[in-house]
């Protein structure tokens, strides 16, 4: 025991080792965060909590964001964890609104990895880099002993610059904006579920992983009127939208026959039990936009290949601050809470 | 089978599964790189093969480097697996004489993973990142299954910022410059692996996990004369000198008996039968500067906490080129070959 040990006692939580809840976005990755890793690390970047940290570099604002991928199985419908680690740092990278320019790669490979899926893997990443448009250009290699590590974990970390001033963030949304998806949920997290459950449904669920940053760009170039992006992927929809009203202290009103969803998606779903609005997505994201832009906005995003199934799915209240309900079909209100673990881990 | 495996096949190498080697930063390294990494990811700054990459952000010169870290155990003689994780970056970030500003970090966890560990860890974190002066701004966590993944990984990917012009690459030794190392070698990997093999010494091995970027600020302040400068971490510093010479195609010529190396270090050495050149050290550099600078650089470094005992261990010579040799106390010359793997992964 040393004196450090003594002069910082472990903070109280409710689990003296990590549960898998505490990986899958919810309120256990909350407390964990909020009560062992912001008190060591404290700042006003990191406290900001959003998915990527907007930084001065030299004068210039830059977006930097961090992603490791675990996802279980490796190959799935619609993609595999190369494309997913590109992919989804590309998209954290972009949702305050920056250009990603650069990303690094990092591997733990599991001894006795076949080399022909690893190359699979690297041939998935180089098309997906190409699509996004973005360079690696820096990379680390780990082996770790036969049974130290499942298959194959990738870290990507992304660069991009901000060549605007907006500061898109949760904490930035007003009273009467309009709440945008891009598209259909649930799609990845399914197609990952039912790969693994060994479940058919006529058509294949397939994930929706995909790089947004040229949704994003088209965008902002026909509005300045964005206040808050996100990607919902784990925890889904669902947890992002809590984020948000959390972080700004203001309701959010979701109209439930709005919500996309493919039909096989939502069979899937009925079958397993499972809220699409809690289920990670791969290539989608959320946009808060003034009233006055929603619609040349919802217009652009249609236009755009991973947009062209963007609705709006509800707004901005000033009524129960903090808290997201949905208006079912009835015109009940419930309350759409966020998830404290989800059931299965390794999605993404 | 797709159409891209159709018109990509694996490339012919000697092994069809990852073997531990595959990560050791020796030879095999070299050659899953060469074979399977850089033909997808072709350009010209991956394709330098430094620790970390130099871009142009908005006109100014960025630094940016990642790296996992996997070592086993996690606890050892003079650190953890947290402090490394900071001071490892910082360190690759500085090698091109980059000031280190911002780091993110990312975990995976394995369901079950003591709380109180962890703790331990994030505040070794917290200390190293204020040691070094640089800022965690943002991060990631994930939880896997409990036999999914040994205990705790951690990335962590820096950025720093060039405040020079100078061009400190592994590609620029010039023939007449001299080789400084700033201490003794071989401190990190002999304390974890005697920690390992439960070995004990009168005086214990510690590791020597270090920031070095305070060294590398003071070495510029007195002298643009550095050509080259590495952390030789993995693989040792054979594999730094090796890299270096084939990198500029220029000979070097180490003197045997200047080499530093503490005598617990090299008593441990001889009883595993290791070359002290071959082990990991993890807060020293190697630094190739001219002929002229080469006395004000050793005193500066003398100076510091982090090189008080640096040393010249030889010199750049146009006889061989892309060999390293040393010079025996008999007299006789030997060359130091890269090393094909290591003996035991997760050294770091």
């Amino acid at each position: 025991m040393n004196i450090e040990n003594l002069t910082c006692p472990l903070p109280i939580m409710d689990h003296d080792t990590i549960q898998l809840a505490h990986g899958a976005g919810g309120k256990l990755s909350s407390d964990l965060i909020d009560t062992l890793f912001l008190p060591r690390f404290s700042n006003k970047t990191l406290e900001a909590m959003e998915d990527q940290a907007v930084l001065d570099f030299q004068g210039e604002r830059l977006s930097f964001s961090t992603d490791t991928f675990v996802v279980d199985p490796i190959f799935f419908p619609g993609g595999n964890i190369g494309e997913l680690a590109i992919n989804g740092t590309v998209n954290d990278v972009a949702m305050c609104g920056a250009e990603p320019l650069y990303l690094s790669v990092a591997f733990i490979l599991e001894e006795g990895f076949p080399m022909e899926d690893l190359h699979q893997i690297l041939i998935s990443m180089e098309n997906a880099a190409n699509n996004a448009g973005v360079t690696i250009v820096t990379g680390d290699t780990k082996v770790v002993n036969k049974g130290s590590c499942d298959k194959i974990f990738i870290n990507t970390t992304g660069i991009g610059v901000l060549n605007h001033d907006l500061n898109i963030s949760s904490g930035n949304l007003q009273i009467g904006d309009r709440i945008i998806v891009s598209g259909t949920l649930a799609d990845h997290g399914m197609a990952v579920m039912t790969s693994r459950k060994g479940l058919s449904f006529q058509t294949q669920v397939k994930s929706d992983t995909a790089p947004l940053n040229g949704l994003v760009k088209n965008m902002l170039n026909v509005s300045h009127g964005i206040h808050s992006m996100r990607d919902p992927t784990r925890g889904g929809a669902a947890t992002t939208l809590n984020e948000f009203a959390k972080s700004s202290q203001v309701g959010i009103s979701l109209i439930d026959n709005t919500i996309p969803v493919k039909p096989n998606v939502k069979g899937a779903c009925e079958v397993l039990g499972i809220d699409p609005l809690y289920v990670a997505n791969e290539g989608k994201l959320i946009a808060v936009v003034t009233e006055n832009d929603a619609p040349i906005i919802l217009e652009t995003m249609k236009n755009h290949e991973f947009g062209k199934d963007a609705v709006i799915i509800g707004e901005v209240v000033a009524e129960h601050p903090g808290i997201v309900t949905m208006k079912t079909s009835l015109g009940a209100n419930r309350i759409v809470d966020m998830p404290v673990g989800e059931q299965l881990p390794r999605i993404c």
